[in-house]
């Protein structure tokens, strides 16, 4: 244990959450967690053998590495500042980041992550322009006053959107004729001329003559999205609407710093827990998508709201905004027909990239704000997955051989070599989100997420929030099967072994309790049975076949695979051996795979502050070469294949 | 009187207003509008000496010209089939043209005037496609299969409006995967690339492999701003919104031909009768403004659907529209503000033309069409102003010096001269719309519309309809003003002289008797007072100055105007000679002036159906130089002695 012998107390300050809690003597950085109700991961409970709480200390004194970190840790992570929380004594007031892998429920609503590290080119600047007022001698139009004034500023030819036009007029007037605009560069990283815009940000007096009010021939104007006040920041949106999930993300596009996040769970649900019964509801409610639109853009406005109180702003300041998410959940936000989504060959209405104004989505931000839907690559490639492959920038790395996946009901893969992109979506199944398992539950306190099974067979358990079980979750489930088939307890077949620890029969389905009655918090036995194993099987059967097929579409061998990414919520939890154990992801060195955490999230907002990784994400789009699996001539065999239990 | 020799009964055809008589043995072209229900202009009732009820025999036989017709009309004017509807009898089925000046009523809702005479180059054409459906082998998605089918075609890349993306699933699959596309032209006639263009209408089967989806650098892509069936003809829609009165076209982008038009009642006359109370209508009431659009756009829905009911189509073929107006009702149809219209300096919020979507006005079009809405050039000097200097196409002719008008509250007045252009709005008040005039009344049936005085000081009255007079019009005060002046009943100050025919003091107040009490239509006598005479001295001074001080700006004098337009619907009905007679316009040979009825909707119609003419508007509205009355050093002077009667 560490070092007590201090007096005081301090206080310790949780980044990117934002809390903090203050430590009386010899508490460590676990118990300010726990104080401050963030949740680490922590299989072990403070006793220092899971290594699981990894922080880092960014400020402040704390007490030196422990024994037990020194064994954990390589010298490269103590150098950076990485500690295991259970083991850290502050002894001063400290700041302390948690990344993303080592939080629990707080992730769990994705909207953690890779960070951005693009530099901020965003599309929507600011211009600061001070106006001369009208008089009986110079009566030039409101609009056209502006737009001279820009021009004097060295701006190319501006164009001011309509819904900006409608208050215009009394903004100048109460703001003394002084104004920050909101210039949305039309053509982004397309146009060349960025030569006008070194002169943005200076402020000028318009000037009285004429100017060139019209663009020249064929070339679009820049659009003034937003009037505000002098000094105003401004704000851009990134959101991922995933099928249960949304994550919100308030990031100031002068420095692409990320300043406020939250998530909530998709309000769709109600109307559907996947993809296939929310297109149903549509096509038996007439008003169907206009529900589901609605309720959706509802609680995005709630979100932004929620974000903007954070960063002390408005949402009149959010002046460009992002959205990636499933093809489906795209249609659904974008008010686009869902239908021929759910019949086959499920087509979608739109693929390329798609610039919609947010209050035609009902989103309340900047009048003349726009929200960009990135490309999507099928009916079930969506533009998350692109937006997860943009932000690992794996892609753009031709001479590798790298595989970025993120699971779900459908499981996205992508696969780059030699500069070209394959891409395919694996119908995995709900599985590992807890439906069709017996004791299955979401990622919710009390559910199971890590197991473990000792040398006599019985099961170690970690729940989320610590709690009693109640139940079994995706991470869980994965080394519950993992650990069954290393224990011997179920053989390649997923089939029980009989008279093995922990099994018995009920109802003539074998089944492993991992935590019986009286250790539940719901008073009933929580199992694995024989029907949960095989519907992992099918999941991993899905995700590996998926993988197999595009390495036989570029000509490769699974131990080729440099890089194996593994995004989304689900992919942050997962244990990387369990997978391999089971055959899901192939046996290569663990040291390739990356667990990146809501990458979506990440490339959103890669998307949102930089014209040009915006341009690279329809590139991308563009690049890939989706491979419809229910009709490639290797999917069957393979699929049976990978039904075994094995690496 | 006419050749009466003659059996049977003949069908006449009474054009552009498109109704249908049969006539009698010996009966009139005059008795074919009666019986029609078509308003001629004709003073004598028939007698043969007011010479207005012009009409053209256009097809048929009909009576030889009388020897009253020798007299009235030139020999150029019977050679063109000009003739005196009261004098002419159908020989045979006739079709008769009757020009807008020879009409009443039916001219009064100004939806006539110049017709549109330019060649068809509208901004959205149509473009045929038939599509592969989608297989499990080609998944494009709908929008992608639909922009490659047109550059399979040739069409340069296009973008999908996303109102149209929300329809174009179900459209394509109903439509058994063909469909005319109404495309617009993004940069209108300022893109020379027109070559693709040609391909258009061509009929092709989409390609499968890829294609290029984005626009060259740049460049704004072509807009798909409908889908309709194979076959839907494309309509553009032209909307003139003045104060008092609304005009709508629908006209067949193909061939330019208004196929319908209709007209009704500004009904935002309830909230305000004129410009000023409306501003202050807004100013009142924190609604104002989306009331007043609200029941603006309301009506002009309605106008849309009769149209299209009227040429059997449906309001989504509607794929462009065009709205002129003066800048309060530019404002209040834009949803703009209009409080700075109403507060000096009156400056409008916009002048530049403006591109807005139907659908963000609650206009119900084609899901993707814009409305523009032409440049305005002062807060007094609209849209409809530069539409109608556009029709006359006088500003086009550098060479000449051309004056061209129209009257209403406020006057606008333009010109032309050495291929510049002046422009002035004249604050003339609305005694011509019978405001401010002791029996002024609207241009309504009963309303005295032509006044003339005898030898023996008796005055010839023409009321609207041919009823019992109630009141008196805008045209019928001028004539009386003009007329009392000649018979020397008023002096040049615009004084009653005391004893002269017809006139008699009420409490004190000078007053001429235009129809006795026992000859109205409410018991009551109608009468032109001295307050009456002021307003229309103030009126005509106002006018006579802003033509003054703009041939001052220009270095012109008086007798070099070579043209003089009057535009408008009371300038359709005004009597030029009156005018000259009081001084309103200068003494100019009387072929110098030129009545053009609605020339805004008919310029309105050549921004709709013509890219080339839409530029041209915004060149001229650019070109104008406004001079500001008010401020002019010149102005007093020139208006007090305006003040006088006389040329």
């Amino acid at each position: 244990m560490s070092d007590t012998s201090r007096i005081g107390s301090f206080r310790v300050d949780l980044q990117p959450v934002g809390r903090r809690a203050e430590l009386g003597p010899g508490q460590t950085l676990l118990d300010a967690t726990r104080a401050a109700g963030v949740e680490l991961v922590s299989l072990c409970s403070g006793e220092g053998w899971c290594h699981s709480c990894l922080v880092r200390a960014v400020s402040g004194l704390v007490s030196p590495p422990s024994l037990v970190e020194k064994a954990a840790l390589s010298p490269e992570q103590l150098a950076a500042g990485f500690r295991l929380a259970c083991e850290t004594v502050p002894l001063s007031d400290v700041k302390v980041d948690i990344p993303p892998e080592s939080l629990t429920t707080q992730q769990r609503l994705s909207i953690e992550g890779q960070d951005v590290a693009v530099k901020a080119d965003p599309l929507v600047t600011p211009l600061d322009v001070t106006l001369a007022p009208p008089t009986s001698h110079d009566l030039r139009a409101d609009a056209t006053r502006l737009s001279d004034a820009c021009a004097t500023l060295g701006h190319a030819p501006v164009e001011i959107c309509s819904e900006v036009l409608r208050t215009l007029s009394d903004q100048l007037r109460s703001q003394g004729w002084q104004a920050r605009l909101a210039v949305r560069d039309h053509e982004g990283s397309l146009k060349d001329a960025k030569a006008p815009r070194e002169l943005a940000g200076k402020s000028g007096q318009g000037a009285v003559g004429p100017a060139p009010r019209f663009a020249p021939q064929g070339a679009s104007p820049d659009k003034v999205v937003a009037v505000l006040a002098p000094g105003d920041r401004l704000f851009g949106l990134a959101v991922d609407i995933s099928t249960t999930k949304l994550a919100a993300y308030l990031v100031d596009l002068a420095t692409s710093h990320t300043v406020a996040k939250t998530g909530e769970m998709n309000p769709q649900i109600g109307y559907g827990e996947d993809v296939i019964s929310r297109i149903g509801y549509c096509a038996e409610h007439a008003d169907g998508r206009i529900v589901l639109q609605a309720r959706l853009v509802e609680t995005l406005n709630t979100l932004a709201t929620q974000l903007c109180h954070e960063a002390g702003a408005t949402q009149l300041q959010i002046v460009d905004a992002v959205a990636v998410g499933n093809t489906a959940m795209h249609h659904l936000f974008a008010g686009l027909p869902v239908d021929q989504l759910g019949r086959a060959p499920y087509v979608a209405a739109v693929s390329d990239p798609l610039d919609l104004r947010a209050s035609d989505l009902g989103l309340v931000l900047a009048p003349g704000a726009s929200v960009q839907l990135p490309a999507n690559i099928a009916g079930f490639v969506g533009a998350d997955h692109v937006a997860m492959a943009l932000a690992t920038g794996a892609w753009e790395e031709t001479d590798r051989c790298v595989v970025a996946l993120d699971i779900g009901t459908n499981t996205e893969v992508t696969l780059t070599k030699g500069g070209r992109i394959w891409c395919c979506s694996c119908a995995s199944g709900p599985a590992f989100e807890g439906a069709h398992i017996q004791d299955g539950m979401r990622a919710a306190p009390g559910a199971i997420e890590r197991v473990q099974i000792g040398e006599d067979g019985k099961p170690h358990l970690k729940t989320i929030g610590d709690q009693p079980p109640v139940g079994i979750c995706g991470s869980g489930i994965l080394d519950a099967v993992s650990e069954l088939l290393r224990a011997g307890i179920i053989n390649r077949k997923g089939a029980f072994r009989e008279g093995a620890p922990g099994v018995s029969a009920e109802e003539g389905v074998y089944q492993y309790t991992l935590a019986p009655a009286e250790t539940t918090g719901h008073g009933r036995s929580v199992v694995v049975n024989r029907k949960d194993i095989n519907e992992v099987q099918l999941a991993k059967a899905a995700i590996r076949t998926g993988v197999d097929v595009l390495l036989h579409e570029a000509g490769a061998s699974w131990e080729e695979i440099e890089e194996f990414i593994i995004a989304g919520a689900f992919g942050t939890y997962l244990d990387v051996e369990s997978s391999m154990n089971i055959g899901m992801f192939p046996a290569l060195p663990m040291e390739r795979f990356r667990q990146v955490g809501n990458a979506a999230g990440a490339g959103a907002r890669q998307i949102l502050v930089s014209a040009s990784r915006r341009c690279a994400a329809a590139t991308l789009a563009r690049k890939v070469t989706y491979v419809e699996l229910t009709v490639h001539r290797e999917f069957t065999r393979r699929f049976l294949k990978a039904l075994y239990l094995s690496s």
